[in-house]
């Protein structure tokens, strides 16, 4: 089986699927409301025009994984960006892989501090919420609307991921 | 000098305002991800395509303030929404007033918990960010693009807010 030891996240390596969001990640950053506010602005994109569509505020409550885990399906919305900013401060794993011609290609695995969001960049391949230590909550931006917003990847063989 | 005490914050007290962001106030709850994530869906629009504007995921620190605080102006988005969600557990202050004639009516205040964000609706009279016991830090969804949102009222005379 294949194996994968998750990296600490960083906007950097994370650019190909998407943004981090977290206050250095910003396009500028603004002193507001009589300098009693510092604004990083901008952060991330909500892309989910695509469709007709709008953007909606969630809250996921995601069940905490134990590594190792094995995965063995990916998924994107092909329609619209998605954002989770953890609400909890608690580490979870961000798990996604470039498209390869339709198709998920090679998985990389991310841990994301609990002061880490992220943004899945439209059609980005990840694998579904995986919390870590406890139930934790996610605030999320993703997109409301008509149209199929949903393709999942079974994997040929599953990938293990495992601490270092 | 009119004086102010902060109720606590609930959702229906504050809907003539906009949307409480926690998971009692979801539109419709979903289990997905196999059973391993609810989805507390729709909890709060966002309202933000008037002028051809767009979503922006953005942070917000705020310095603390602390009561009293004599607060003498009112804004408000007239083309979006704005919400606001705590991200370290910390209590907040919330101050909105009805519109009544294109200026601020009676103030309100509300303590939001740190679990509960608010979105204001779109063109809603409020308080700039008013963090309580240390910097804090909030995700935000405002609107992105051209056109004036910003507008702001003084008044008339200022308003304290206190503890109880």
């Amino acid at each position: 089986m294949k194996r994968l030891t998750p990296r600490p996240l960083d906007a950097d390596s994370f650019r190909p699927f998407g943004e981090v969001i977290e206050p250095d990640n910003a396009t500028e950053i603004r002193l507001i409301n009589n300098g009693t506010t510092t604004r990083f602005h901008d952060i991330a994109p909500v892309d989910v025009a695509s469709g007709g569509g709008h953007a909606l505020i969630s809250i996921f409550r995601g069940k905490p994984f134990a590594l190792p885990l094995d995965i063995s399906m990916l998924e994107r919305h092909p329609l619209g960006s998605q954002a989770f900013m953890p609400l909890d401060a608690r580490p979870y794993l961000v798990v996604v892989a470039p498209d390869e011609g339709g198709q998920p290609g090679e998985p990389v695995a991310f841990l994301a501090s609990g002061k880490q969001g992220v943004s899945y960049a439209k059609g980005t391949w990840h694998h579904p919420l995986i919390s870590l230590e406890d139930m934790s909550d996610f605030l999320v931006v993703d997109r409301g609307g008509t149209g199929s917003n949903l393709v999942e990847f079974f994997l040929p063989e599953p990938v293990r991921i495992e601490a270092e």
